[in-house]
């Protein structure tokens, strides 16, 4: 395949993500929106993988799952039917979704419906649950369970009744907004968070009854400052999707963990994983907890910064760069210029205030990332790695080159033959 | 005095300063609040000033005030009034209140209470009243009074009985996370008034009958991306004022402006008011509009840069650099720096994330204003000079130089011969 056939399936890629009009338009049980998703079935972060496969976290997740579904009353008899082969595996990404951390989704639970505009595809994620304990970090316990079917029985519908309402939320006109604000849409949704309950609030408190449950979905809305973050996964897989599947394509499509393993997608090869062992984020730990209680990169969230978010938008975001253990503006700011050298153009929505306006770095060329060296940087939440405990840091963590490098050889040797 | 003794009464300002717990604890009639506010008196912003002296917009305001009060039935009894000598005209600051723009508030009109609860004493400002056709810029047609009359009867109970639900709220933590999320809390408050929406929301929701008047108040609240500027503006005047009254202090405690001119206090001079012609503001015009058609420079809202904030903190606020006609983030930076040469200190609590944490420039000194030469920079709104009318526009303007050499003259003159 020559450069210029190459060039030109990039460009049209990146058309197709610059044209892409992601908007919030419902919350409904997965169930509905996913037939694949069948009783016994369980979806999870990154590429696929198998129960042996899994990491502590993922474990905790699952066990808490069924329990929730009420396929199994205990997490050693949840334990039990994972062991036995009774429960399937699939990845988030293999039904259009994605989910944070573990990324567990079931059935019942309610799923975020992001609708891209401009193609008619959709994407999906769960809710977020709020920081402390809870399920997408392997935690388990009652509260964890509740929280997830209140979550189900309440916030779901209200928020669902207010998006048909609203007529659906222009997810891309608040990420834009956000960026202006200190937010890099992975581990700060501070100002996205407020600017989308301000949104739906007139609609909200139109079709809730009041007192309650309004009450306690306005208390669940203001108290959670990373809400925006499963909206801007959606967003961006919604956006994303569309630029998969181009022949020719070498831009990365989706990067994904699941904890054991960490996965890229290529435009032109389509839902094909690459793969290589999850490496070990670097970052800052809650008190009593050091990198020796770390499990691997986990988590689907990867996919905002395969739109050029995240840590691709680190120069956005000074409070998040000391947060991820970067000292200083200009730390942050080398971040973002770092992949300004793997991708292959600025965004003309998502834009720098403090780069005088110019787009984040938008369009990961897998012959980038091979020929420098240099593999996209993640902002992520660390997981502890046994089962049942949850959330005990955030930081930061390079892709491995080697799934690039898998990838550009499974490209070579397929389009190669054809150029 | 000796410069020994000048500097200890400085460093005790600054401590006030920064000791300062400025809390919003309601919203009450202002009559209710301020027994110099009888019949027939109405407050304006800046300087003390006759009938005679006023601007176009004042004028304006003025008239839709009276008519709003009931003291005349449409604008030219109202004119006949004021002509006539009939209404007593006083300065916000001379009854610890602070008014954007024009400034006018009237008995009925419902007042923003601020606590300091470091030292006890109070601050006021007037509720926001959104953009468009507003009193404070000089329109003064029905649905301007219509406006007036529903946040009278209507969101100043529900944002008080939710204040007070809610104990009060801490302005100074919103004021610093508004300035890591693009606020300079003057020209843009969108951070500010979204996170104080989300802190109020809670309160808000359980004391306000609902779906009416809940509704309402909440589309008020929601579209209203400067609602925290009055906000800002009385926390920086509660903060400002223990500040005042310091024997021998050479601080400037506050800045403002009526439209015709422009003054200062010196902390060592109290209440005694230091004023030069009004300058003209540069900036961006709405369509159809140019700087002919410009008020000169109006408003108390220079009490944020009298802390710091606004202009003194565009650095946080590269969008509003550009809104105000300075083409690029480095441009941004250098008005604050510019601002580092005329203070003595660096805030404590309001930080700039671009500037790795660096506080806002504080404690404007005559001394140093006069030494340099460089005068305060101002973020503001731009009014039409004619009544009736309203904004046009949005920009910048320095301080006139003659008000802080007339002050310094006055410090000097009473001081030296003390010393």
């Amino acid at each position: 395949m020559s450069h210029a056939a190459i060039e030109a399936a990039n460009a049209q890629a990146l058309q197709r993500l610059f044209a892409a009009r992601p908007f919030w338009t419902g919350v409904r049980p997965a169930r509905e929106l996913l037939p694949q998703l069948a009783e016994g079935t369980v979806l999870h972060a990154g590429p696929p993988l198998s129960w042996e496969a899994t990491c502590g976290p993922l474990r905790g997740a699952l066990e808490g799952a069924l329990q929730y579904e009420g396929w199994a009353a205990d997490a050693a008899s949840a334990r039990a039917l994972l062991e036995a082969g009774q429960i399937t595996l699939r990845p988030c990404h293999s039904v259009g979704a994605v989910g944070p951390m573990t990324g567990v989704v079931t059935p019942r639970m309610p799923l975020l419906v992001v609708e891209n505009r401009e193609y008619g595809n959709r994407a999906y994620a769960p809710l977020n649950e709020g920081l402390g304990r809870v399920l997408r970090f392997g935690a388990n316990d009652a509260s964890v369970l509740a929280r997830l079917r209140w979550l189900q029985d309440v916030a779901a519908p209200a928020l669902d009744a207010a998006l048909q309402r609203a007529g659906g939320l222009d997810l891309r006109v608040l990420m834009a907004q956000a960026l202006l604000m200190g937010d890099e849409l992975h581990q700060r949704n501070v100002a996205a968070s407020a600017l989308v309950l301000r949104a739906l609030l007139p609609h909200l408190v139109r079709v809730t009854p009041a007192p309650e449950p309004l009450a306690a979905v306005v208390d669940f809305l203001s108290g959670n400052e990373q809400f925006f973050l499963n909206l801007a996964m959606a967003a961006a897989k919604a956006t994303l999707d569309p630029a998969a599947g181009i022949p020719g394509c070498t831009l990365v499509t989706a990067m994904a963990r699941n904890g054991t393993e960490f996965g890229i997608r290529l435009s032109a090869l389509g839902e094909r994983w690459f793969t290589a062992p999850a490496p070990m984020p670097q970052g800052l730990y809650f008190p009593g907890y050091s990198a020796a209680d770390a499990n691997p990169d986990l988590g689907d969230s990867a996919i905002v910064e395969t739109l050029g978010l995240g840590a691709f938008a680190m120069a956005a975001s000074p409070a998040v760069a000391r947060f991820v253990g970067l000292g200083s503006f200009a730390e942050a700011r080398r971040v973002t210029e770092a992949m300004l050298d793997i991708t292959v153009a600025r965004s003309p929505h998502f834009l720098l205030p403090t780069l005088d306006g110019q787009g984040v770095p938008t369009g990961i060329d897998v012959r980038k990332v091979v020929e420098t060296g240099i593999t996209p940087w993640i902002n992520t939440g660390i997981a502890h790695r046994q089962a049942g405990i949850g959330q005990i840091g955030a930081g930061v963590v390079q892709a491995p080159l080697a799934c690039f490098v898998q990838a550009l050889e499974a490209f070579a040797a397929i389009w190669e033959e054809e150029g």
